[in-house]
């Protein structure tokens, strides 16, 4: 088994690094929180004081962090200067394209193979490593990468060249968060028109209107058990990590001259939808806001 | 087998009458248009001078129309006062929910059984006798006419009382219209990103923004052989048909007092699609104007 560095055990990170102890490889770990480290250690990592020490000797270096100026810090400054040739450079952080690129860019100057990787299907994902893996990269680096991918997640992609995982999944989560709003605003339509809620489910799952927000994460309660909306829209997904992601998505399009409106007014709705106290809201429940709730 | 009277003969009335007459139902024809008419009598439909003359001694009456202006002077000045009682009342077309309230009252009034029945499915759905039904009105009614429907379609669903069809209709097709943009400026942010159609494809349609738009009618060419988008967007669904659903779900909620914030902008874009000289072609074209042609 490999010897992995993993920098960053957030509400992701963390059971991602315990998913890669559980199958015997030797990880270790650091994060700026101690607790944060004494859990992984808990799971069978092993501590590292600094990302500099963790990354020393390793084989493989897993970073998760929270916005592109983190991994071009942690990539600049810790892993680059301190890895030997050889060392297999994954980055499962959400990112923007161009951040992902730039540290694709300096890894390759340095001889070393990089895959950007981020990630869906949250925390209880990363939990039952069940999650899906959208990677951009070179053939070598995915076929190296996929092993060790496959301990955490279920779906492995290769959506291209580097910065094409940040690519595929801010345009998934566009269209993900533009959906959930058509369908909660189609509802609260519904409602008030005397259209009772299974009824509308069952006439627009089976038409054209059909989509993933409405049959597996149903934004009013009743028609899909599992769905946030049954459980006072526990996350799930936060409102505050669609918005991240929708704003991702709004950087790359007026970097790259994309036009976006419907992207964009998504975007301004979730920022209203989160800033009115509803970060740590699941993001389906957008729905109340549109029934002035 | 029934006497049907059909009123309404144009791209989607027409096929939907000759599939009636084709099921030997004693089928008599009106339409303004002479040559409507006489295509119908080919299809053996009986030719009727007017909608009065047509609806006289008829057991089903089926309009087609293409506003609530049309349907509301047509039940009251030809339908209503010419017919007798146990007449069924079947309104195909697809007009705001108020109409359709307004006239199922007025039959209601007259002791008559009235369903609005709006379809999906196209002039293609219409011709191969594949529609769906999204149906308002009484149990009874709604048993009455299925049978009728059923030799004009293969899906009838029930949505609720009167007016309820169009409800359902129009909340589908702004969930339709709102997700076919979505995936439209999907598309173009991933292709200036650098991430390619098909990569783009495999990767959504397996993710959480999978949608109708994308798996069935994808709009850009390649990924979905049969979408428009292979045909140069000959429709299929024309531009201005989604307009006029957008603008009625606009209507609706407006009515309501339900806020819809992406279906109003939905609406505008492809207001401003068809306004460009794009009426006849398919919806799904308005990922070349987000593309900037």
């Amino acid at each position: 088994m490999a010897k992995i560095a993993f920098i960053g055990l957030g509400n992701m990170g963390g059971p991602m690094a315990a998913n890669l102890a559980k199958a015997q490889h030797h990880v270790t770990a650091f994060d700026l929180s101690d607790s944060a480290v004494a859990a992984a250690v808990e799971k069978g990592a092993h501590k590292a004081a600094t990302a500099a020490e963790a990354v020393k000797g390793a084989e493989v270096v897993v970073t998760m962090l929270p916005a592109g100026k983190h991994v071009r810090e942690v990539y600049e400054k810790d892993v680059l200067p301190n890895i030997g040739k050889g060392v297999l450079l994954i980055d499962c952080s959400t990112i923007d394209v161009d951040s992902a690129r730039h540290v694709a860019a300096l890894a390759a100057k340095a001889g070393l193979e990089m895959i950007d990787a981020p990630v869906s299907g949250g925390v209880g994902g990363a939990t039952a490593g069940t999650l899906t893996f959208m990677v951009g990269g070179g053939d070598a680096a995915f076929a190296k990468a996929k092993p060790i991918l496959e301990k955490m997640g279920k779906n492995i992609v290769h959506a291209g060249a580097s910065g094409n995982g940040q690519a595929a999944k801010i345009c998934n989560n566009m269209i993900l968060g533009v959906s959930m709003v058509a369908v909660s605003e189609a509802f609260m339509l519904a409602k008030r028109l005397g259209l009772d809620a299974q009824k509308m489910f069952d006439v627009v799952s089976t038409s054209s209107g059909s989509c993933w927000s409405l049959v597996n994460y149903c934004p009013v309660p009743g028609p899909v058990p599992a769905s946030p909306a049954n459980r006072d829209y526990q996350p799930g997904f936060t409102a505050a990590m669609m918005l991240k992601d929708l704003m991702l998505a709004q950087q790359a399009a007026s970097a790259a001259g994309a036009s976006t409106p419907l992207g964009a007014e998504a975007a301004q709705l979730f920022s209203l939808f989160v800033n009115s106290g509803n970060a740590a809201k699941d993001f389906s429940g957008i729905v109340r806001m549109l029934d002035g709730k």
